[in-house]
């Protein structure tokens, strides 16, 4: 039996790959394991089966056996533990691109998140005009620092690594913000993360989902 | 040679253990490393020797030989994988403790983040009287579900774990902020890891520092 995963039944992002089953989908294809998807409604993921699944009601979840994981920081590195392709097998190396998944996750994705959300839920508000510089700046001093780190290299350290592959993920939900422009660098680095086939496999895989979904 | 990690020269927090190398030198307490610690300067930590070792200018870092990490994340897990202590041995409760490190840092962090920065850089701003309940409900989400499934247990998968470890740390920047108090049974989980004798020697080593540090 091949690991489910969830994913949202109608994305709220429109296929555009940004939800985070997006991250266990790409980690999947790249150690090349078949999963299943499960579609979970808004409500459904507000219910006690979801809820016992993944305690703060959200996707994706990760259910092998008899082992049921959320986070998918979490899930990509179970699965970059378990099958090759992810994850140099030179200790230091290894202990590097786990690293590059927290930066991505604890350092980079949340001024991105913080900005995202003001821009969907607080661009009516007086306030708007005021914050939105102060959150494009902080968000600014993330990629300019990344931007120096990666210099001319085509990855963060070395070889392609489930580090990048979160990096990757996490700087797509700027695609709409404009301020990769200014870093021509790191949309290359992105561009390059979006080319390899088992990313461009993840994507239709979610796409698909998007384009059978009934209208909501 | 034991590891060195780097902490503040001058803690912001002067000495209440918020700042990140605490959940270093905890989980370095819980496995039995002994370790060394360099301060750091918010001068220096901009400055290109240690952006070197931490490319967005943090602490804490971690020097062991050759390896240099940072991300607190990245180095309480590879603590925990190369010491026993805070991971259990069965495959599937490891990756049940390390998705809790995961949800700490990326499902409960941001949101308390977000409210500490706006409670410390917003408070004169005029739309703050209106923003702050909101950031406290989304506060809030989180607390009623990470206290449904805490339930009366006394950590979240069994036995103390890594997961527990940064959850609590996590929790504690909620400390001036009174949110806890609607949750009792998180602030007993809270205060069950700040009992840990470990926890209370690194507690007491960055308060040590903070007291010998000549007043910035």
């Amino acid at each position: 039996m091949p690991p489910t995963i969830t994913a949202f039944a109608n994305s709220p992002d429109r296929g555009k790959g940004q939800a985070r089953d997006m991250r266990v989908r790409w980690a999947l294809e790249e150690v090349g394991q078949t999963y299943d998807v499960r579609l979970v409604s808004f409500a459904a993921m507000k219910e006690p089966a979801h809820l016992a699944l993944h305690p703060f009601g959200q996707i994706p979840t990760y259910e092998d056996g008899d082992l049921a994981l959320f986070e998918s920081g979490a899930i990509v590195l179970h699965i970059a533990e378990r099958r090759a392709g992810l994850l140099p097998t030179e200790p230091n190396a290894r202990a590097r691109a786990i690293t590059w998944m927290f930066a991505a996750l604890s350092t980079l994705e949340p001024p991105i998140v913080e900005l995202g959300m003001a821009m969907l839920f607080e661009r009516d508000k007086g306030w708007y005009a005021e914050r939105l510089p102060m959150l494009q700046d902080r968000v600014r001093v993330r990629l300019g620092e990344l931007s120096r780190r990666l210099g001319d290299a085509d990855w963060l350290d070395r070889a392609f690594s489930a580090g990048d592959l979160m990096m990757v993920t996490v700087l797509r939900r700027l695609n709409a913000s404009g301020l990769l422009d200014a870093y021509p660098d790191i949309a290359a680095y992105v561009a390059r993360g979006e080319a390899r086939p088992a990313f461009r496999r993840a994507f239709d895989a979610q796409l698909a989902v998007f384009k059978a979904a009934p209208a909501s």
